[in-house]
């Protein structure tokens, strides 16, 4: 027996690999840049641009906020650096000194970079086409200048539904986009998809498609089966086992009751380690043994804690680790029982530094 | 006009303090223990442990792993430091480099501990009185010899349903506890209670309180009116202001639909910062001229941007701060219309390195 008490976090880069490469695979004309924002969604920037920037030679990546490009300036010394929630006052000394471009997606921030312009830097304009909510309008636009116009180094925008093949809001959107291009920037390279738009085909790949959600194995494209490979695995040791008499009540507020005796396990991890509370009552931890079985979450998940109804499942003891997220059973899955989407699961599941983090292909 | 991108956390400590002075004035016979664990669910253990080391003597510290306790130490060299998930083979280093004072829950955890105990070191044991979460179950303390009980410093159980002042759990937890603890731990001391235990009474309070969420702000006597102070504060600048036609679709998946011209602004926050999804189409964030002004959140929230209807709120320019979290509306009132609880919120909150903080009496 192993006493263990620590929830463990393993992040497969060899996938995130093989994820990049099948999509790109897929967008065959089209420049390949990687999205990490937000710690690449949770899972590690550094870890996830050095891996792309050594192994698939990825030259272009998108971030959010000029603090996240600066800390991958380092690992990714020529690479192109997009940050997609522009530039201001508070960041644009991080432009400068990490040579970072900024997306400018509104009259008032184009101001704001003519007054102070970053030598040698060429901005990428973000257009509006049917998302309404970053990017110039029409009207915006045709208010340009030519000079202005000439400014930027590519034209982006974003789609509100590619993650449904048949949702007209896709045509729609592509149609806005192929006609403003055509009228306000017709020389310079386009981007309009993300990793969901990279399946609805090669007009929609533009010139750049901007790689994120399905690099991190979650199925962009939920029509049809995942073509990814999980990036993700959580674990976390058993802590206790109990007997649970008829009657006895589980977890805060007690809104579990036995209703006839059952067996439990306390399982070392919480909604503090990024466990949505909102699988309390609802989700399921797993155990393997020679097959895989089932728990289902008894009781409020606590920060962290969670309870499991093992009275079925052959074989646990204290120290065997119950899994939350594995290939069976992955981000989408526990998304899809949490009421959420898995981006949301992963950007939230990252973060607790008291994780183990296992990496693989580090 | 300010043009900015970066959303702002504000952490008041002076708040922290008080609070925690206010709590202790409660259960002014019992030692005041500050619970610190998840990176102080959210807002920064360290911030917060030296701030009440140094200024309110706060020399009893509890956290969840040995992790966070490591991280501990050197801001208060004096204190103990609990840690309630316990003591494994991946943390033992750990507890013997840094002085760490194991909470053992399990038979099987207190055999490891015996047979890899650490000198001068007397753990917590913690019993189970009606939370079914860890704990000796009492079979399991009855097999426990003479010897064997008396090498704990400290017995502890923690109440499930607190927060309602009369449920029946309560007193049903308060007599297994002291009978328990009289049967097998007579001769130390006790503790019961966290934050919302205080509230009950002297007989709750025990030797021992153990204050964590309503040291944060967060009321847990929702029975009745808040006595804490606020700590919390977020913010984040508008980036764009647009006029949304009849007709026009808002966010991912098109879940918003303007039925009447509509003005909306685009806001620099989104779940990637903890702000939860879950108030997408039915959150508010709020705007300050001379009075108050609410924005009802439309459209799906998305990892960087919150989009909020502007149509009746005058005067918003970008760069204006969009108020997510405030006096006005805590963490209490967010967490109330995402449906999830307060310390979820927060947890999630505070990880995001993208954030500013400002932190008050640092």
């Amino acid at each position: 027996m192993h006493i263990l008490t620590r929830p463990i976090l393993e992040i497969n880069l060899n996938h995130v690999l093989d994820n990049y490469n099948l999509l790109k695979s897929l967008a065959p004309k089209a420049i390949a840049a990687a999205v990490v924002k937000d710690d690449a969604y949770g899972l590690g920037a550094e870890l996830v641009a050095a891996k792309l920037y050594q192994e698939a030679n990825c030259r272009a990546f998108f971030v959010a906020h000029a603090t996240e490009g600066a800390l991958l300036r380092p690992l990714a010394p020529e690479a192109k650096i997009f940050v997609l929630q522009g530039i201001g006052e508070d960041s644009r000394e991080l432009f400068v000194k990490h040579g970072l471009i900024p997306v400018i997606s509104a009259p008032e921030m184009l101001e704001y970079w003519e007054k102070h312009p970053i030598k040698g830097v060429q901005p990428v304009i973000h257009i509006e086409t049917g998302l309404n909510r970053l990017g110039f309008r029409e009207t915006e636009l045709a208010k340009l200048s030519p000079a202005q116009r000439k400014q930027f180094c590519m034209v982006m925008s974003h789609l509100a539904c590619a993650d449904a093949s048949e949702h007209f809001m896709n045509q729609h959107q592509l149609q806005n986009f192929i006609r403003l291009k055509g009228q306000y920037f017709p020389d310079i390279p386009g981007s309009l998809s993300a990793s969901d738009g990279v399946f609805l085909g090669a007009d929609f790949q533009q010139d750049l498609v901007r790689l994120g959600a399905a690099m991190y194995g979650i199925n962009t494209a939920p029509y049809r089966q995942n073509q990814m490979k999980n990036v993700v695995k959580v674990t976390a040791p058993v802590l206790q086992i109990a007997d649970l008499p008829v009657g006895e009540f589980v977890g805060y507020s007690a809104t579990y009751r036995a209703n006839s005796p059952r067996k439990i396990a306390i399982v070392s991890i919480g909604y503090g380690d990024g466990i949505p509370r909102a699988l309390s009552n609802v989700g399921k931890v797993f155990f393997k043994t020679d097959k895989i079985h089932e728990a289902r979450i008894i009781g409020r998940i606590s920060m962290d804690n969670v309870i499991c109804d093992i009275t079925d499942v052959p074989g646990v003891h204290v120290g065997d680790l119950a899994i939350l997220i594995d290939d069976f059973y992955t981000i989408d899955d526990i998304a899809r029982d949490s009421g959420t989407i898995s981006y949301e699961i992963i950007s939230n599941l990252g973060k607790n530094p008291r994780f183990v983090r296992q990496i693989i292909g580090a």
